[in-house]
């Protein structure tokens, strides 16, 4: 391809019949939507046009039939060395079995670049396979191959026979039991640790009988002006070490430095979100502090990572054993030990140990065992349906156990494995899964963090916090500091963030980068590498477009104001304690606002909007 | 059928065609070998003269093949009201995973009976099913049915979805996970906690594909003389009732009453035969008395048990909690209390039901686990193998944590599942493996019960203390008592114990009643019931004739004098504590002795044996 920064090539693997076809990447669309989950979004919504002419109901294709596409892609910056953690790639599909919206999701580690070596910037998989297969491309060479031997494997035996098979310098993203069980928020593991977590799309790949996909090759990405970007990137890396969060909390704690910030802002919710945790000295024993202290054997970091926010930690308690893993984060800290009340790093790195193991997404898993403890302690469940797992809060057994019954969907493992939406709704109270378009929202109270609020209720995905982390600007004051507890101007900063991340996650590049450097070093980066002449203006046009044209998708589901919405719980009951106490979130005022930003109409797009952004 | 006491019906079932025939019970056969172990027996003893008819390798047929051919089957006794105990069924299968030799076990509830209420007295499956399937016999009308349904349901959920379905008073028999999975040593559960356990018979239905059997009918046998056999029946549960241990014992502490008394002949082993476990306060922990004290809820008995030896439990304690469960039995308290060091009842019972959840044999399982304990200490085992599961001595979380990594050969599992004999080999110290023929030698120590020692080594399935259960005289003093640390007259004893078992797994009615009552009350009985003229000397010649039949199939899998051994450790290892210290097994001149009485050279029946025995 003319474009640099790319290798050019799209690969499409029909899993149906198993035929592979490849095709050149688009130089147009390249312009308009980068890489990463721009393309990919823009491929879907070819897809779903196509579908469409051919009369089928796109509203109802279900997650794990044969209609449901799945893409993974990189971007023109990934495995670009000297463009900061650059090691990324995002996966989508089609439908998630967790929300029945889109699934997206996105991960670090090394299988990005190494994909893009091997040849491809893009892969579809069409279909669904009659027998297990996986996908091995070695130097620009295709194959599928029986996954019989590797079916019923844990992600880190799969990722070690496969690596073993093809030699060094290969990279393997694979789904374990979880996902072949189709568990709904099964994700998909490379490098053992590294996760696309959320939105259920290890249990697409499980659907669809694609165990496995490994990369290795040669074929480095050219850049237009290797020169100019070189001091590009000089002066990118001096701002991202100078930052206090990319230059040393992440580096030093990981993400669990936000345990005592978050503890400080009042923004931890517990118990299932009926409480707030607000104990120094409890949250002390399971702080990113007391993980350096205690856990960390050494340092680990993705691909091209001048941050390295990655940990290698053990567990010595024999009960818990854990021998040498990444993590955790502070979402598994949250989603183990905070929300369900087990205040044990023991307990949430073996916990967030065996989610990698098993293929199962961290915050959702926990997240739907908080519930189900509530259900439980509310009397929705019964003691006879729990059977042998005593779902109460604060009982450290039963997290191990629920998370080997939900990945095997053993017991109640069955109700579990549905995720939390599901699961209170068989029981008979909706209102006690706190998610947003059925993904469970992670351990940041929006009653504390406003925008965060309204990021939550409009995320195309779900309950996510990625979608747009106003968390940067709201709680570490990066790139800018905004209060909190005000929702002036949260509706543009919401936009901005989720635009933004579009942009981020097209590249793809690493969030965290983004409380160092802005749109305006992206710009610069993105347009030596490419030749493309972006600036920030346009960059940020490009994040709308791939924001709007998702929105679009959606809207075809069926998703638009209606389900912009926060859990009841969030919009009336007060947190009772901390900086933020008797707050809620008030969301109609800043969606109306965010709404207007958008040029939206209960929550779809405006035809004028569509044409603004050009998206066909 | 013209002879009472049978339904007189043989089914027999293709799972590779899914057709399905009838034949009748054969009388001779019946008045030779009665029918459960029996009959079973002497229908593998057909199959594998067919076999070598037609040039099939019978030594190398696998296990997993469509070759073996598997058999369920009822006696005379099963499900006659009023014969004491009668609610049991025997499982054979031509080849064992585990040992590779005869696979054969033994359960009670109430499936037995009601199979043969349904029709049949016997039911043979051979070939090996494309598609997981179940068989259904309502009232004599017999379907296979798909099993994607169950597929991968643990036995509980299995049992409760076919009862369901089929309606009240029937029974299910199935295998869990473990089974599905192949793992060496997975049983057939059936009423959620009844095990035909051992010698991994679930491995050959899985590798079958065959999930379950449901049985349901009314249609019951005759006895031939009804007034004689109340009578005498009668008389036999005044015996029962009378009798110290099924009259006491076992009704009120269920088979853990031995832990006490194995204690006082200090022939428990503990830390994988390394020790004896000899310290009164710290077995009280889990003995039988403190399992009524803290455990038990319920009382409960298999279908026509005067004795009622099983029990209903809890555990209270949030770590291990289980809500209602059956059990644990001695051999469960002694897998994964004793042998393992790990003294509490709450991981036991935990354990127990575990397995029985998930299909797994408990002896084999916890012995599985203490052989990868030493293996482990002695550096035969790395810490990177073992990966995060930490197989010290002494460590609970490790026992949960190894059963749900074997039933899913997950990580280290996938040598678990392979039991100690294959784990030790493959780890390079075979010796550190204490099985007989592959299979794991139960909880009681032959250094301090020198019979049992013989009977370990020539037991025809391997290393099992039910084939000829000398411990009830040596230890129990029943039906007399003898000295447990002699030798002499032992072999005498073994053989009679091996051949009176051949009858009562043949009638098919429980071990334990044989601690009351003795074969001249089963002549009587099973004369009545069948209109045959049994005496006691007839019924032992028959359980001779099948014993010998046995052996001649072993023997024909190249098992012989060289296989009837035990581990080194029990022939050099002083035992270091308690009434027996200093002892280990001398069992060459038993072994001899015991040859000459059975008229076998090199562990083989010779001619003239056959002949006497009327075996063809």
């Amino acid at each position: 391809m003319d474009v640099k920064g790319y290798i050019g090539k799209i690969l499409k693997v029909n899993l149906t019949d198993h035929t592979i076809k490849e095709f050149s990447l688009d130089k147009n669309i390249a312009k308009k939507y980068l890489g990463g989950k721009g393309y990919a979004i823009r491929l879907l919504y070819e897809y779903l046009n196509e579908f469409e002419k051919h009369g089928i109901d796109v509203k109802n294709i279900h997650p794990f039939s044969e209609y449901n596409v799945l893409i993974f892609a990189t971007g023109p910056a990934t495995g670009i060395i000297g463009f900061p953690s650059s090691g990324r790639y995002h996966v989508i599909a089609l439908k998630s079995p967790l929300t029945k919206s889109i699934a997206s999701a996105n991960s670090g580690g090394k299988f990005g670049p190494f994909m893009k070596f091997a040849g491809y910037d893009i892969i579809i998989f069409e279909g669904k396979s009659p027998e297990p297969v996986y996908l091995e491309i070695i130097e620009g060479s295709v194959e599928l191959k029986s996954a019989k031997h590797i079916w019923g494997k844990s992600t880190f035996e799969t990722t070690r026979i496969l690596s073993q098979k093809v030699g060094k310098n290969c990279s393997v993203a694979c789904i374990g039991p979880a996902g072949e069980n189709t568990v709904h928020f099964a994700c998909v593991i490379n490098e053992e640790h590294r996760a696309a977590g959320r939105t259920g799309i290890g249990a697409v790949m499980g659907a669809k009988k694609l165990k496995a996909i490994v990369v290795k090759g040669n074929t480095k990405p050219e850049i237009a002006k290797p020169d100019e970007f070189k001091q590009i990137s000089k002066n990118v890396l001096i701002k991202i070490k100078k930052n206090p969060f990319t230059g040393k909390e992440l580096p030093k704690y990981g993400t669990p430095f936000l345990v005592n910030v978050l503890h400080k802002a009042g923004a931890i919710p517990s118990r299932n979100w009926q409480k707030c945790y607000y104990n120094e000295n409890e949250l002390n024993k399971i702080s990113g502090e007391t993980l350096v202290e205690k856990y960390i054997k050494t340092r680990s970091a993705c691909w091209g990572c001048p941050i390295a926010c990655a940990k290698r930690t053990e567990v010595k308690n024999d009960m818990f054993y854990v021998s040498n893993t990444e993590g955790p984060e502070y979402q598994s800290i949250w989603a183990f030990g905070i929300t369900t009340e087990v205040i044990d790093l023991d307990v949430i790195i073996k916990a967030h140990n065996l989610c990698n193991e098993l293929g199962l997404d961290v915050i959702s898993m926990g997240s739907t065992i908080a519930c189900a403890m509530e259900l439980y302690e509310k009397g929705h469940i019964s003691k006879e349906e729990l059977q042998d797992l005593k779902l109460s809060f604060g009982n450290a057994g039963a997290i191990i156990e629920a998370i080997w019954r939900t990945a095997y969907k053993i017991g109640f493992g069955k109700y579990l494995a549905l995720g939390s939406k599901r699961l209170a709704e068989i029981f008979g109270a909706p209102e006690l899964s706190i998610n947003v378009k059925g993904l469970e929202i992670p351990g940041f109270d929006p009653r504390a963090i406003k925008g965060l609020g309204l990021n939550y209720a409009t995320a195309n995905r779900g309950g996510c916090n990625v979608t747009g982390y106003t968390l940067f600007s709201e709680i570490l004051g990066f790139p800018k500091k905004v209060d909190a507890l005000t929702y002036e101007g949260k509706a543009m900063l919401v936009k901005n963030f989720q635009d933004f991340t579009c942009v981020v996650n097209s590249t793809v590049s690493c969030l965290f980068t983004t409380l160092a450097i802005g749109v305006e070093d992206y710009a610069k980066m993105l347009s030596c590498i490419t030749g493309f002449e972006f600036n920030a203006n346009e960059l940020m046009k490009i994040g709308e477009r791939i924001y709007n044209l998702e929105r679009l998708i959606i809207n075809k589901y069926g998703f638009d104001e209606k389900h912009d919405i926060l859990p009841k719980r969030l919009l009336n009951e007060i947190l009772p304690k901390g900086p933020a106490k008797g707050h809620v979130v008030e969301l109609e005022k800043m969606k109306e606002e965010y709404y207007k930003l958008r040029g939206w109409v209960n929550g779809r797009p405006t035809k004028e909007k569509l044409k603004e952004l050009d998206i066909p």
